[in-house]
């Protein structure tokens, strides 16, 4: 494990395929334990006891949607900094340490959470637990160990962004998408603002969001809930409530009313492409009906080489080399589903637009088959179902839940939900949500003058 | 003068319209006397002693950039409240008392400042100025008299905005324009937020903004500079500074990179159109020079009908109704020029943003002809001058200026600085600042099934 990819940058589309479970049957489900500390610290357990091995995970319910305005990036560079060593234990201690023991680790920052995650020898967890409990207050910066990073970041930002046109054109998309709630903002922040970014900046967000009570430990794997309950209350149960409010109020975005079209031209565009965001809801509480709707919807859309965009663009009218779909149910707030296709050599991005508009058209008019929904439904349950095989697949699933405002029964509860969706709640899903005013299309072309100047 | 029309919500186009000055002549602008009370209170002074007649306004340097995130808003509804009256002066006494005189009143807020203006014959200065910092501390919000006012506030949002597709749209291009900057956000505010705005709301946006050190006043009229400052002594001298630091450090944009289209459908459009923002520096300071040929380019391009894209889109090609250009110059981060056209019936949007491109391209290639360039600066100039023959023209222009980061010497330079621009420097405007890059461009289209599906 490099340095440099222990920070990897949550992406939430990332997220979204653990998000899109499968239960071995809700029987089947693990017997998962969920309680809070007296400081308000939550801890899941997840025993899994075929290898001595256990997943540690930390929770912060913070993210870019929560940074202050004109701070961006501050979250991510955070997630950097809390490798810098507390009093206790100095720089890299911890990560050598892991390293000596032959754990794993990683860490990374999404909208709505960072996370920080550690696979060890069971016999280890106890340590593990005193390092991150540690570093939840104990965090020293300093200019020397502060500026030498932003460098770091601004290098990944250079790496991730900057130099791929893909995500450059997503970062515009997403800006353009929301109008109101920071989910517009990039999680790795605005270059312009990252550079800015201070170790005040760091300590201020570092004191005010890495509490107990704003945190979620996530521990899989050999241990029994008792044991993880002890260890728990004697690591993170030491450290003292902030007492700060947890409301994580973000402005929210006006209803969505106009059709929006961004077009980045880069020299190094190999291939155009086009990808589509609409605004959808979340997929927790009050929202699950329609979330678990837009998820299989977006399975029979987009998953794969039976799904209908793929069929339709790809196969049928051979007008596409790749085409798919995707949901990021698991966010706190009204979040995207995405749409994208690859146009054939010959294919303009306007003729391609037409064709995918036609596509979803159809599904708001016309559904899915029976066949479509009962092969998404089977491939969604199954997915969950080994899901159940991967600690640390299980650990972030349920790290990521209560992070965003789900529960864990809402997650263990999901392949029910999946098998009760019908034909007619994807239809209205589509109907109501696939509305191109909801969307943002962005069209990724090769730079020419004719797409820069006027 | 009813309270409906009191309260002008400041477009900013509008204020630009005054800010395309005019100078008599350097030689002949007002001796006009700028200083600052030692609570911080700003005072500019226009005498003008043609009638007996006074103009006082007062500017606040807050406006919906300004505002808390999620309070979008706030600044406007703050407006209207502060007619909601005083310990001393209960609410109605001022508007009365100004009514019994023979006085006018109004008030505006846009996106850098709120003003309150009356004018009264000029025996009356001394009260008017009583009321107006009496009311600067002394304001009484109770919930009786904040409640019905938000009504009051979301009548004339739907009156404005919700019943105004062409305003709907404007809401969407300037949204889609500032990807960071809270320009993005409408004077007005997003209608879901407003309707939570709240009396503890106004309170705090009050006594944060609300003080002599961020207060302009002008007075312009039939009175001595030596008065005024006595008079602002006794009045708004006697306030204490609140001692809160001045920084309007807002969010500022990336560098814009992505060409965006915003289309918007309604049912009520009689006649599409098409409108289009550029990002573009303001008019202060550093920026002056870009800044002037800026302006120069905007009225060369679409002030009237011996504009460049009056005669090429409804003269020439007969394909608009009307176009035009306009620089929103007074403002204190990077702002907005904007483009416009109407369509003649048979012809698609398509076509006549492809025809205005090419209009604009013409202008970054070739640049403008002499006689574009001495007509547009002889009418500015005149403009300049013939707005030194209205008082409340004046004031307005020289408070604009202070609330946006300009000075006194930068308006009254400002006629000389405009001779000065060449044919070049606007060349080089145009090929820097009209790329489509830096733009948003909206269509306004009649509701229609095709435009909101997929």
């Amino acid at each position: 494990m490099t340095p440099s990819s222990r920070y990897v940058l949550g992406l939430v589309a990332g997220a979204c395929a653990l998000a899109a479970l499968p239960v071995s049957a809700v029987t089947a489900a693990p017997p998962v334990a969920h309680f809070t500390l007296t400081n308000g610290l939550e801890v899941v357990v997840v025993p899994d006891r075929r290898t001595p091995v256990v997943t540690h995970m930390i929770w912060y319910k913070v993210g870019s949607a929560d940074e202050p305005a004109g701070t961006s990036g501050i979250a991510h560079f955070l997630e950097h900094l809390m490798f810098k060593g507390t009093a206790k234990n100095p720089a890299g201690r911890f990560s050598q340490t892991l390293a000596a023991i032959g754990g794993q680790e990683n860490a990374f920052t999404s909208v709505d959470y960072t996370g920080y995650f550690q696979r060890v020898a069971r016999e280890h967890l106890p340590m593990l637990m005193e390092f991150e409990a540690d570093r939840m207050t104990g965090l020293v910066l300093t200019e020397e160990n502060v500026r030498p990073e932003l460098d770091v970041v601004l290098e990944e930002h250079n790496q991730r962004v900057a130099n791929n046109p893909s995500a450059r054109l997503g970062e515009q998309v997403q800006a353009a998408l929301f109008l109101n709630h920071p989910y517009g903002r990039p999680i790795i922040g605005w270059r312009h603002e990252i550079e800015q970014l201070t170790r005040d900046d760091a300590l201020a967000f570092y004191r005010r969001f890495y509490t107990p009570e704003n945190a979620v430990v996530v521990v899989a794997g050999d241990v029994s809930v008792d044991e993880v309950k002890a260890l728990a209350e004697r690591t993170y149960g030491a450290i003292a409530r902030r007492g700060e409010g947890q409301a994580r109020q973000r402005p929210q975005e006006p209803p969505p009313s106009a059709v929006r079209r961004v077009i980045l031209a880069d020299p190094r565009v190999a291939q155009p492409s086009l990808q589509r965001s609409y605004l959808v809801p979340p997929g927790h509480g009050r929202h699950l009906p329609e979330a678990d709707a837009l998820d299989v919807l977006a399975h029979i859309l987009g998953n794969g080489s039976t799904s209908r965009l793929y069929r339709v663009l790809v196969v049928e009218k051979e007008m596409a080399t790749s085409a798919g779909a995707w949901y990021m149910e698991t966010a706190l707030d009204p979040t995207r589903l995405g749409v994208y296709a690859t146009p054939r050599p010959e294919v303009s991005l306007e003729k391609l637009e037409e064709a995918l508009d036609q596509a979803i058209a159809e599904v708001a008019a016309n559904g899915v088959t029976a066949e479509e929904l009962t092969r998404a439904k089977n491939r969604m349950v199954a997915d969950y179902v080994y899901a159940q095989d991967n600690q640390s697949t299980l650990a972030r699933l349920y790290g990521a839940a209560l992070a965003t405002g789900s529960t864990v029964a809402e997650i263990q509860a999901k392949p029910g939900r999946i098998r009760a969706v019908t034909a007619e709640a994807v239809r209205a899903a589509a109907r109501r949500y696939l509305d191109k005013r909801r969307s943002v299309t962005g069209y990724l072309v090769k730079d020419g003058r004719e797409e820069k100047r006027s």
